[in-house]
């Protein structure tokens, strides 16, 4: 996504060995309160699910204890919250997904990257102690093969990433508390979908269809092994991404991998590298070797760094050997602004903010320079033919979003919209996964038309949007300006949210503001997933309010999506032990308690309950006999 | 509103001489940067409305500079950003209404407060150092006599309080800019407005035409004359509410003026004093007295107090003499749960979390413990009687609301919404006016819903919605889960949302929680106004992405809901004062910017853009043709 939350220059090394001396960041290696990682094993013994289980305290009860079930929750941390792993991120996660990919058979492994640029920077003895110690070759389809999920989906393969995704997505829940704390536990809203179709249980068969209709996709290069199966599409759980990206201010190649850890375990989905500057290839490798999800870029800014920044300098030679550079590293996604043609130009000038997407105004600068047509436009089916041969995944960029409120839903954006639609059609026919980005800046009457539109023009491939912010007037505040329309567009349909920091358009997030942008984001996700009925979403905002009704604070703090917040924030006003354990709570105190006489309601008996729908009926009656004696003087409106 | 945001037990006191050495807190009275206090006189002299003008720096262009115009905001602040206004928070603001009150004729001047609580308070010597020295007499309708505004309003009248809200409302624009800024300024969507009609200018007319179909309300005690008119209506601009309420954490009286004067600068609407413990009526008499929005209190928890926190021992005497005692101190709205029935009570025994209104609870465990109706129900003419004496609004608390997503859009919750219904024709046969309080917890889908059935039960007097939180799963996080629910109950046509702050659940606000929960719901509050089609609402947002897209990033800070928050971002990334006049931003940097490049677009001739017109049709004759070689091969869906 080529928002300008991306940094600018050459980073700076704080250490001169990487390879000897870098460390996992110890703020991203402990399991959360509570909570311990469980696999849940497939059809075969190499397909094993994480999840998080999140224990919680027993119920007091007259006589004994209620048990409270452990809660699963989806897991995007990766191993590093797992305390039997072996973290060691010179060394790179295991290669999880290596085999399956081997067993296929229709990939070879290859001498060595064969972009120039690879070479180059491989043969580069000032940059050996900035290099990720790879020992492992990169792979290409053999020739004549395609190797996408959409690909094998078509065909009728259930592949192990499908199957794997389809037990992620259940959410599987196990029945371990009593009848009642189930019945609790299962109470669960109808939602409204909007035209998605959620079913009861996901199958990898579901997958499998979703993908192969194109209503869905799985970004998972046969170069990132390591990626633990996700998938991206409006029938499924609503995903978000956090971007990350090496800055001029001090951040170095394990900053940004320790930024990726931190952003994964707290709920990122996947990660894009936005980075730029000099070492923009080293530091890449570093991050996907260490990281579970999938890693999405936008190759044309480190294009752009090969010509020196100038954009009327771009060749599409340039272009497509980065491509293949990074399709070599394991990029899963890219996104590629083939939708800013020289027509739609001149129709962002009458706008407030004209182009405000990076990508956009590289390209349209370029498309305005050589008087010709966007390279990405006319070479897509070349670019189709690189994605296939590693199965990187589309992100039709939009280049021509909007950047406020003003020029929401205009023609350059729509116009752009439907070449986009022209393009996830040709990528189709070479079987390359497509999803289409989206604003940006929409107020709130226009995000469904928005969803709609990608809908109908996209023959419902996944959108994939940038908020959207929802007033332009809170800066410092982007997060949340934003996290209402994602919410609102996650729940019309749209399949990932990409997410917004505080410092949007003032500055480069840092570590807490990457945090809060991601807890931001999955309350919208969550939220949408909600309102669109998923099943079993439910389940841990029923958990967490039992617990929360129970006073059982710990298991409040837990089960929410920031224990450390949460519990921070209780304790800044009864700090005490003793408090979490309290049967009230911080606000109302000990004196009076709402939810201690909540339990005397629930504690009535059939003969109480009788007797107050007496007590009612009668006062009813006498309320109506007086209002008769009145003269049932009728209201009048003004 | 009966949230859990309220404090609890007595207030300590750190001054022993309160009444010689209050001062108003130094943060409060800063004018905001780059803005003045205007006013706008009405019809006459005493009619002076207050707005706030941000100045904004010019735009070079080609030959000298483009004037952009102040943009004139609503203003809540009072005279407190005011650097002409003498401030002495041991004198109280100026009674800005007095006049308008007395030259109606229909009250009279008290010898001192008539209910007992009130007398013996001020008969008491031990609280003189605590005593706000007020030297006014209460003030009451004379006997027969009817004082709220929407009596006036009936009778046609339209009383200065409505020429004032007139004025305010209108967001009066001042057209200084040259031609091509205010076209950029006027560039306004369309909104949807479910039914909500706001018209493109409001007249004082408009105003009392509303209050008299009950659709909005002037909450303006007779006793409150230092507050600044407003109003509360779905056809009115969204208003946003703070709470405010001394606790047993060592927060005195003094602390509690200083949350209200800074709630006030952040935009706050109104205020509700949540007071508890032993010096309720002292607190309030300081913050009424210093307040230029509207007070709203909970009665029943000081009433709570008099009985020691023993529900049961709650009496219609006790309650009465309350509600007198403040309505003769000011507050300017009553949050009365006279919608918890008997027979409603046992409808939440199944609730996963029952019920969690602290009034609302109260009155449950008072309905319980005696087997009898609420006693506010059984009262509730009585307590219109007093309401019409000093022009106290309603605000008909949900008692019975949901505390999780399991809960919204129940039984308990709706039949108690028909009941505030009839006690809504009930107040209106007073001349009382009245708002509805509503929930809570509900699930995106669900929203519309609530707002819908509010409408059409209480015949479209306005909603006062406390959020809702939009998922469980975020304790520590609670603003922004319940900003989303609240931006969009504000565009179904909710009048007021009350805030939330991110301690909601797990304890007690400070003033930076405050002021996070404050700006977040007005941005809430005003992406609802966007969406509505509010006229000129939008103009801020086009003044604040212009100045952003021209990179004057003082007047993008100034123009934002927090100056200061915006401005300490993009000093993080770019501390030095020179980067707030680059004509580059942090985040691309000074090589690349896509701002930049849209300038160039918008510098294009008409004979370059027919140029680039004609090429892109050659293209696409050209790939047309392309196409037609290839076969047209058509994609075939999977």
């Amino acid at each position: 996504m080529n928002k300008p939350e991306h940094p600018v220059t050459t980073s700076s090394f704080s250490s001169r060995f990487l390879k000897e001396t870098a460390q996992v960041d110890a703020a991203s290696v402990q399991p959360l309160p509570n909570s311990r990682k469980v696999y849940v094993e497939g059809s075969r013994p190499d397909i094993r699910v994480p999840m998080r289980a999140i224990s919680q305290a027993d119920t007091p009860v007259q006589f004994g204890v209620e048990q409270n079930p452990d809660i699963l929750v989806y897991d995007t941390s990766g191993i590093y919250t797992d305390p039997q792993a072996n973290i060691d991120i010179r060394k790179g996660l295991p290669a999880l997904r290596a085999a399956w990919i081997e067993e296929r058979g229709d990939t070879e492994l290859l001498n060595g990257p064969t972009s120039e640029f690879g070479r180059r920077r491989e043969a580069d003895p000032m940059l050996e102690s900035l290099r990720f110690d790879l020992k492992r070759k990169p792979r290409r389809a053999l020739p004549g093969k395609n190797v996408t999920q959409l690909h094998y989906a078509r065909q009728g393969i259930i592949t192990p990433e499908m199957e794997f995704i389809a037990i992620r997505e259940n959410q599987k829940r196990q029945q371990l508390g009593s009848e009642a704390v189930e019945a609790i536990l299962q109470h669960q809203h109808a939602g409204q979908s909007f035209g998605a179709a959620i079913p009861q249980e996901i199958t990898p068969e579901f997958v499998r269809d979703e993908v192969a209709r194109g209503r869905a996709i799985i970004p998972c290069n046969i170069n990132h092994p390591e990626s633990e199966p996700m998938i991206i599409g409006r029938n499924f759980l609503v995903k978000i991404n956090g971007n990350i990206g090496n800055s001029a201010l001090g951040s170095s190649i394990e900053e940004e991998v320790a930024k990726m850890t931190w952003g994964i375990r707290w709920g990122s989905d996947t990660i894009m590298d936005l980075s730029t500057g000099k070492h923009i290839h080293e530091t890449r490798e570093w991050i996907i070797r260490n990281c579970p999800v999938p890693v999405g870029t936008v190759p044309i800014y480190q294009a752009l760094e090969k010509v020196n920044g100038v954009a009327e300098d771009l060749t599409w030679e340039i272009f497509r050997d980065t491509l293949i550079e990074q399709a070599e590293q394991g990029v899963d996604y890219f996104t590629i602004h083939a939708g800013v043609l020289l027509r739609y130009v001149p129709l962002t000038a009458k706008r407030v903010t004209g182009i405000v997407s990076r990508g956009g105004s590289i390209m349209a600068k370029w498309c305005l320079a050589h008087h010709k047509e966007n390279f990405l436009y006319t070479h897509f089916e070349e670019i189709c033919e690189i994605c296939k041969q590693y199965d990187v995944a589309f992100s039709l960029g939009d280049g021509l979003r909007p950047g406020s409120i003003a020029d929401a839903n205009d023609a350059a954006q729509f116009g752009e919209l439907e070449t986009l639609g022209e393009l996830t059609r040709i990528a189709w026919q070479h079987d390359v996964q497509v999803m289409i980005e989206g604003p940006g800046h929409v107020p709130m009457h226009l995000i469904k038309e928005n969803m709609d539109k990608q809908l109908e023009c996209c023959d419902e491939a996944p959108f994939y949007t940038l908020g959207p912010l929802t007033t332009d007037i809170a800066p410092g505040y982007d997060h949340i300006t934003s996290g209402i329309g994602a919410a609102m567009i996650g729940w019309y349909g749209c399949a990932m949210l990409c997410y917004v920091t505080p410092k949007e358009h003032l500055g480069l997030p840092n570590k807490d503001d990457v945090k809060t942008g991601i807890i931001t984001y999955k309350i919208a996700a969550h939220a949408a997933d909600l309102a669109k009925g998923h099943p079993a979403a439910q389940r841990r905002d029923n958990a967490l309010s039992k617990a929360r009704f129970e006073f059982r604070w710990e298991d409040q703090f837990n089960l929410g999506l920031d224990p450390d917040t949460a519990r921070s924030f209780h304790d800044e006003t009864l700090p005490k032990e003793s408090a979490k354990v309290a049967h009230f709570c911080s606000m109302c105190g000990p004196k009076f308690c709402s939810m201690k006489i909540s339990q005397e309601v629930r504690d009535l008996d059939e003969t109480q309950v009788a007797a107050i729908n007496a007590q009612a009926e009668q006062g009813m009656q006498e309320k109506s006999k007086e209002f008769k004696d009145k003269g049932a003087a009728i209201y009048h409106k003004a």
